[in-house]
């Protein structure tokens, strides 16, 4: 093939990906344009916030410009923050040096932000989820859909309970999920990266075009530096989202005690065969695929294992020998490190169904962290891993 | 369930742990101990040598003490690389620092070493091989066994060939491999670690206990510090060993142009994605699960990914501007970096079969190396994967 096949061939591809785009410009809400909420305003909230106001400001015929974002009233400076955030388009307390659109209006009440919504967006600490959705209750109608950003397992009566699951239940709206490799100040400077959305269409579903389908979120969700795909798998992205945190626990353990890149390698092998293995135990519902083919899979792993809150905290312990309270309170200042918690809950639940021994990293990290377990004694502990054999 | 029964479960585990690793130690060789040789001296060479020495000398049941390695000789400060390593028991040139077991002996002659090995390890960089081979015909019986630690493909008149078959064909003997999330000063300084063995047991094999297996395999390069899994899939681990710094070079071009974290996980994900493609199309023996399971796979490549030559020279050259050739000049001082020579193959043969648009990561990054096209269009190329759906 000659030179100039090779420039054609590669014009070909944009063009193609250029085609597309404009395909999903093409899309028309035939009642009226959907309109979008989210809830949360913390540097993720903010940031996907940023994400669909932009995109419902370039899709008029789709959405309705106007987003509204629920904030957590607080006084900056002696003002308040949503008036910060509406007047100089700002979040300067979660967000700082990140312009956001103009059609983002922050709204200090919850009942006035999801008022009249199509979509909501959950995106708020998971350990907020119960109390929100109590306060929403009564003030959602069924055809309301949503999205969860957050990441965990609500755990009780029921065992492992997906938190798009929980909001199903207790608004009676169909929910999905969203999560992938993003870190989110990269997403909000606009640097590149992927995403996966997962929804499942409800049976309720009133028709193209009328109605949340896949082609209305990622026409929602998909920005020029922030790729979006769409899948049913609600289960194993939420899966994934959840106990990737447990995994960069092990890793900034190995981490810690200098045993370097191979290690910590070994830890995201076992760790993606151990959360593959859990979704198929729990959520049979669950794609093996979506675990090593989607953002919110493998990549999201990798990004999570490469840095972030768990690895700090894990690796300091193993550093300094300091309990996991200790090293969350020296690092993160006053926030926490979710892995730490949901190995706990994990473990319980394993407990319950007697099946801990076929989850030898989890065990692993949960003993360290609750136990006092010799990080030295991972390798062995895994090695009795028969994932897939 | 209380903190005693938590520790005997621990226990237990370990306990199952240390019997398997005895049961190892029960293996005996019914003829006569297996005499193993490594072809090759380099860091990782040297390195693996090492190991198959300590394993060596702890079954005598099994293995030879003696292991003999090929030096190409080489003078250091007036003396024959063989004698320092033989007296100081240290490859003072390629892996310095690290101490070599007593039985490991250093052999400048390649018939030498070969004579009366039941397994030969090929551990030579790639460009060698042919070389070797042309060598050793005539020399090998048919029932030695082989394992090739080298990455990358033969690309000829047959296609894309694996190393493995390259081998078989040429000297009439069987040829497993092995790879692995191992950077070998790493391995070298038992740092703990995974890998994976493969290997597919011959028509002609005479037995247990007679000719080499799985266990014996496993008993040959298993170590407290490098854990080896035995799988059948020479391809699948072969391909993820060759395409892997493929990847890598597109994760060094992200992250060369500032794009973080996320922009180098969703190139891992895309890349992952393309070996399996690949693994699929070219080599139909091979088993999705390896990609994704094995050390040689998503670990490796995290691994690669994490660091090493090709991120270096790829980072380079989007920071610089400079061309490939320049950036492994400045970089690696006469060594190469394996990636670029891979890509430039895959891409001939991906012509060849008309398959050049199903592996857009591939073909960017060839498209940048050889054909200067901008690493920003990365993001948009990727768009049209549809690897999966």
């Amino acid at each position: 093939m000659v030179a100039t096949d090779r420039l054609n061939q590669t014009s070909n591809i944009l063009h193609k990906s250029m085609k597309r785009a404009s395909s999903i410009a093409h899309l028309t809400a035939l009642d009226h344009p959907f309109k979008i909420c989210v809830i949360g305003s913390g540097n993720w909230g903010t940031t996907i916030a940023k994400v669909v106001s932009e995109n419902a400001a370039l899709n008029p015929q789709l959405f309705a410009s106007e987003v509204r974002m629920w904030v957590f009233e607080e006084q900056i400076d002696g003002k308040n923050l949503t008036e910060i955030i509406n007047t100089d388009h700002e979040n300067v307390k979660y967000l700082p040096d990140i312009k956001l659109p103009v059609n983002l209006v922050a709204t200090p009440s919850l009942l006035d932000t999801v008022k009249d919504a199509d979509i909501i967006i959950f995106n708020i600490p998971h350990q907020f989820l119960a109390k929100i959705v109590q306060q929403l209750k009564g003030h959602v109608d069924s055809h309301v859909r949503a999205i969860s950003c957050l990441k965990g397992f609500e755990v009780g009566a029921k065992g492992v309970q997906l938190l798009s699951t929980y909001v199903t239940d207790e608004l009676g709206i169909e929910c999905g999920a969203l999560s992938g490799a993003n870190i989110a100040t990269e997403v909000a400077k606009e640097n590149w990266s992927e995403t996966t959305v997962a929804y499942h269409i409800p049976e309720d579903f009133r028709g193209e075009g009328y109605d949340v389908d896949h082609k209305v979120l990622k026409a929602l969700f998909h920005r020029p530096y922030f790729h979006v795909s769409v899948i049913e798998d609600v289960a194993g992205i939420s899966v994934a989202g959840a106990l990737k945190n447990v995994v960069a626990l092990g890793c900034g353990f190995v981490e810690g005690l200098g045993w370097g890149n191979n290690a910590s390698a070994a830890i995201q092998r076992v760790g993606l065969g151990e959360i593959i293995k859990f979704g198929q135990m729990f959520f049979p519902e669950s794609r093996v695929e979506t675990y090593y083919q989607e953002s919110a899979g493998v990549a999201d792993l990798i990004t999570t294992c490469a840095g972030g809150r768990n690895v700090k905290v894990a690796k300091l312990m193993a550093e300094s020998g300091m309990s996991a309270l200790d090293a969350e309170k020296k690092l993160l200042n006053g926030q926490s490190a979710q892995g730490i918690i949901t190995c706990k809950e994990v473990h319980e639940w394993l407990e319950t169904c007697n099946s801990v021994s076929e989850f030898p990293l989890f065990e692993a990290v949960f003993q360290i962290i609750y136990n006092n377990l010799p990080m030295e004694n991972i390798p062995d502990m895994i090695d009795e891993l028969e994932v897939f054999r």
